[in-house]
């Protein structure tokens, strides 16, 4: 282990947790005791038993959001279970508090079965305002959130797929604009197939880009591949010019690349061969497809990463916290595709004049959790 | 609704939840966002992959308890479902943070199946400290807490059943010494054969009392009495004198009654006939099987009740503070008998010289937690 990293491992220790709980009331008297607790509580649940639909009003389920996990894609580091996940669902839980005074709480699994995975969210979900999906690996993340969005009354959201998918088109709408190129005209390159690349994907193409190539492992997803899962059969589709095979066969005379692999390195000579004033987003984290220094040398004009420590992070912390404080604050049940492409439109607009080096508000921009949760309505 | 229950369903609506979150750690720059989120965090998540025994040291499992109750069983109200007990586990979760700084959240299921109820609290098990069950009825809640507790290795206890023994033991410890009467020669009848009366009749045995009648519905649980299932066996080998009948029957001559049904009601007559300076604990909440000017009227010595108006409260919130605070701070793993004893004779002993009106610590003395944490080891 570097020395960094060891800094950072000792931080983690210090801190032990890095999130808590904190009483609303405080338990003083025994008066204290007897309305919070018993016999007073009875009253609520009496009331609560006869009328489950004011459980928003006077419970932890008003303001509540579950982060949940079963391990099986964290990060960029791949199926470490539900442990390693741990550390991410707390960070993302406490992103929720800090940012948006939302009371999320980790949950990770000890199950990546997907049967059980909805079975278990749906059997904890009463107590609940909404559930935040995170980190499972596709494809099963697809079936996963259907289902337990299909079960549950209260906004679930798998944020891998959706909370990446608008952020990354917030960045695109700028980017374009930069780059003096259409949205709609753009032709789109996307690394990865997985929850991310997919939704990225769809999302795109319902904000009316009509070419849009997305590579697995065996290279460009198109009509004529055989045996495609359902996933990937949606993919092909929006591969309208029906492009085939590597990065470096695709790429050629592209206006933007979307690395979402966390796998695929992406060289200069592919950035070379994309067409002018091309648009690079390379989101693998900790490490980018490409680093920005070089993607620049290559010829690329707006270049986006992951990280805090280059300009233009493009971080699903822009969107989750105003996703679900939108969603808590309205009674939304479902995040829909139209709230998607308004939350995204409205996050660009956030930044007024888009340059190369700023094309997506700070993180820590006060704007971005009420002008996202604006959109979800 | 009566005026006071109004009032109440007003001060839980006006304060919302009970509990919230709180960052333990502030996110005011890029460098707090890249620490304790990406791409520290990565640092953290790759760790406890490799070591997950240490999740415990540097996460939320540090200190945190679920709080988990399928509502089939809320205090005296019955099987009110999931949005029923909702505000019982809030409260608890507050206590557990106000009294003894643990980290609790309430997490109410939408299913009663044991196997499913099993299934979903061993799946969301490992980023928590502990499993504080809760408000389960009987018998399903035997089996579910045996099959947790095998599974999991960290602290698991059904409150109603364990933290209810501990607090109705320490108070009878101070009792029979205000009666001048040895503990273990004491006569016990208990109204009551579901979760806390199983559990408080085990665990008088295992203090050395050798004559304790459990009543259910049926009367005296005897050994000929057929089909009686698994608990309700286990409960007719304590009846050692062999004793049958209804309630007028069996307390003739008693020197305890423990009232933990909910249901059936102490006459004056009953209490008349008990032995000379005789305890009464009718725990029934809100009304309790007697109250205790009528208990004091015919004849009884020592009268305890489960509410914080009258002296002498049996409450279980003397008991889980503590004892989850002191197996999160030793990591203990399971909570056994020899520590339950051991809980209760120091509870009872932070009462200096026990009386007919004190024969237990307040909720509220800031003593409690300290002392039974102790016995946790």
């Amino acid at each position: 282990m570097d020395t960094n990293s060891k800094k950072i491992l000792a931080a983690f220790k210090k801190t032990g947790a890095r999130i808590e709980t904190k009483g609303r009331v405080k338990l003083r008297t025994k008066a204290d005791m007897a309305l919070y607790y018993t016999p007073g509580v009875g009253v609520a649940s009496m009331h609560l038993a006869g009328n489950p639909e004011d459980t928003r009003n006077l419970s932890v389920k008003k303001n509540s959001v579950a982060v949940i996990s079963d391990g099986s894609a964290v990060l960029g580091l791949g199926n470490i279970g539900p442990y390693g996940a741990l550390p991410v669902m707390e960070g993302k839980a406490l992103i929720f508090k800090e940012l948006a005074g939302i009371d999320a709480w980790p949950i990770v699994l000890s199950t990546q079965d997907p049967d059980e995975i909805v079975r278990t969210v749906i059997a904890i979900a009463p107590g609940w305002g909404g559930i935040n999906l995170e980190d499972i690996a596709a494809p099963q993340c697809f079936e996963i959130e259907r289902r337990i969005n299909e079960a549950l009354a209260i906004p679930v959201m798998h944020d891998d797929q959706h909370g990446t998918a608008i952020v990354v088109l917030a960045g695109l709408i700028n980017a374009a604009k930069v780059a003096g190129k259409q949205l709609k005209k753009l032709s789109v390159v996307i690394s990865g197939a997985g929850a991310a690349g997919h939704a990225v994907a769809m999302l795109l193409s319902a904000a009316g880009v009509v070419d849009i190539v997305v590579l697995d492992r065996a290279g460009a997803i198109h009509a004529r591949r055989g045996d495609l899962p359902a996933h990937k059969k949606e993919l092909s589709k929006l591969n309208t010019k029906n492009k085939k095979g590597e990065l470096a066969d695709v790429i050629a005379g592209s206006d933007v690349f979307i690395g979402l692999s966390g796998k695929g390195l992406l060289h200069e000579d592919h950035v070379g061969s994309m067409a002018p004033k091309s648009i690079v987003f390379a989101l693998a984290n900790p490490t980018p497809e490409i680093m920005p220094a070089e993607a620049k040398k290559a010829g690329a004009l707006v270049i986006a990463t992951g990280r805090s420590d280059f300009p233009n992070q493009i971080n699903n912390a822009l969107v989750f916290p105003g996703v679900f404080r939108g969603a808590l604050d309205r009674g939304v049940k479902t995040i829909t595709q139209p709230m998607q492409l308004k939350a995204a439109k409205a996050l660009a607009a956030l930044v007024g004049k888009p340059t190369a080096l700023k094309i997506i508000p700070d993180v820590l921009d006060k704007r971005v959790v009420g002008t996202v949760a604006n959109a979800i309505r």
